[in-house]
């Protein structure tokens, strides 16, 4: 790979030059969406906390700390661990830590980092990492998980949140900073309006689980959530401190189809797509068709199809693992065989942990090349 | 990786303290279905050449070799680079190989290896293989792709294919083996006597193929396609001579569905499933349901939802990247948090493709780690 990463930069190689399936990231786009973000939460006083599970890259996540985040987040603890081995400090990870061996994983995350944070949502495991910090001789910041019906984790909200939030005061191990509310089942609906409303109603059950904690004497320094989808209307809840975009640097077709303020009818584009899949016409076995090779494994199956960007009129199918097949309805231009297209992705954090490394591309060039270093690091 | 490595394998670790997600291998299991193919095709004097997309990992390979498969089939150039720089010899890469900087790898494959072949289906990439070779002083051995309904590559039947044949004879940088036929669209027709009708009518259309290009006095030496789904099947086609199955070792829900010679109404049990996910369970904030810490990013999401293994009454669904929700209807057993869980993967390929290791169990410890070395080698 040395030898190769060489050859590419040095050489100023044209994206179209590059072996495919391949991830390529559009570095003025990527830039302008993330100061987008950072621009928007200084001017409405908010904060935010990305979330590597997007991109899985530190070189990523340092360019969101230096462009006004508060920290990160991670999903998972394996994920923690490569980006505190990268220097990254103010670490939340957004699931709960729950075996043993975890725990011990997660302990030794927290003497070589400093800001780590874990969100918990049972008492049990309140019990288990209040022990193993005393063990380590640490103390361990913590986030009431809070189920904000979402039904995937999380307390339920109201009085076993403050009796949760009783019993980390109560842990020697533990220090309480605040809760942490997600509605997945929320970030991706169509229409900025109805988004806007469900998320707030939704929100405010956590708002209030946050003014039952502060009733009990209790200080909340933090009120985390949120996502792309919902990065300029979360704010708008009482007492909200910070978003966790992941999705907003790159964007992909789910994206896109949800509407944004300005256009409720019409497109997300409050962020505009920068990944996108390189990826070669191999075969034309039928006229009115060609077939591409990426398939499965260089796309995510769980949202839309990927979309051709700059060409319309064609549209993209799955052909098993390795393959694609285009059609041609109406094509806005000829495609041949060892033709290379662009495809704006389906879902980009399940695309992107498909990848070893990101084209970085800039007019048209390979400027970098960075590692998708948590690549699969799902544990 | 090393030391975690020396740690599990020298403690003689069980399975269930292994971290989750993680992918484990019966190995009893896996020898019986390596020995049940190899047998079968000994047996019914058929040649066996097994796919490596399934697994992507060398030793696994070797195994099949050492099980007496004639070589394996590559996928793609990438897929091909990492076999042969692990020694593995007679490789077949069942796509075409388009791009001149494709070409240019597989030519190096070729220094590197004996016995590489590739498929072609068009004058044009006969031509700039034969160019390639030439300037390199090989002979590269090719094998005519015919297209018999998958519609995804090859050459049309007959006369296509013939002049396709000629051409390659033509060229001084090629030697012509043969011919593949893949029909990816027939593979897992469920019910064994259906599937075999479809398969024969439609893989005679290659054998009428190869019939007419050995009127004209060509020697065809090779007849290969076929996979899992049709390894007794095919053998029974005129001038047929090895099966491409990938699954076989492995087994996945997806392939378990499509009923067996023996149980034509039930399960394809022919191979029995050895790979499974362990995953933990981390959270119930519902009662009846419970989250495991496996989603999009640990199960492939293009075949049917994963199941539990050795558990009954209680099915999986995915929310989303990180997590699933297990619900419990008529449950065999109890599941609380901390409790690990082993899953018969969706679809066996592309949830391999999530991993970097392959966690070996017999008699439910750890015997072996297997790199997926050729993980994300799509290109």
């Amino acid at each position: 790979m040395k030898k190769m990463r060489d050859h590419i930069l040095k050489g100023n190689m044209s994206k179209w030059d590059l072996d495919t399936p391949a991830l390529l990231l559009d570095m003025d786009v990527f830039e302008a969406n993330l100061a987008k973000l950072s621009e928007y939460c200084r001017k409405n006083n908010t904060a935010f906390r990305p979330h590597v599970k997007t991109h899985k890259c530190p070189i990523i996540s340092k360019k969101q700390i230096s462009s006004g985040a508060l920290g990160i987040c991670a999903a998972k603890t394996s994920e923690a661990e490569v980006m505190a081995d990268s220097g990254i400090k103010n670490i939340l990870i957004t699931s709960p830590v729950i075996t043993p061996y975890k725990i011990k994983r997660l302990m030794d995350i927290r003497k070589n980092t400093s800001g780590l944070m874990v969100v918990v949502d049972t008492v049990k495991n309140v019990t288990d990492l209040s022990e193993a910090a005393k063990r380590n001789n640490l103390k361990l910041d913590v986030l009431v998980d809070i189920n904000v019906g979402d039904d995937r984790t999380g307390v339920t909200p109201g009085k076993p949140a403050v009796d949760l939030t009783k019993n980390i005061l109560k842990s020697d191990g533990l220090r309480f900073r605040g809760i942490q509310a997600y509605a997945g089942y929320l970030q991706q609906i169509h229409g900025f309006h109805e988004r806007r409303k469900r998320n707030i109603e939704c929100m405010e059950k956590a708002a209030e689980s946050k003014h039952l904690i502060e009733k009990e004497g209790i200080h909340v320094e933090i009120f985390t959530g949120g996502s792309t989808g919902t990065y300029n209307i979360n704010h708008n809840v009482p007492g909200f401190t910070d978003v966790q975009p992941g999705s907003y640097i790159f964007m992909d077709v789910e994206y896109l189809a949800i509407g944004g303020k300005d256009s409720p009818e019409n497109l997300f584009e409050d962020f505009i797509p920068s990944l996108t899949v390189l990826s070669t016409a191999i075969s034309q076995p039928v006229k009115g068709t060609i077939t591409v090779d990426a398939g499965v494994k260089s796309f995510a199956t769980d949202g839309p199809n990927p979309v051709l960007k700059g060409i319309s009129g064609i549209s993209y199918e799955f052909m098993g693992d390795e393959h694609g097949r285009l059609t041609f309805e109406n094509p806005s231009r000829e495609i041949k065989i060892g033709d290379k297209v662009e495809f704006l992705v389906s879902h980009c954090d399940p695309t992107v942990n498909l990848y070893d490394n990101y084209y970085c591309i800039r007019n048209e060039t390979v400027e970098d090349i960075w590692e998708v270093s948590g690549r699969g690091m799902s544990q």
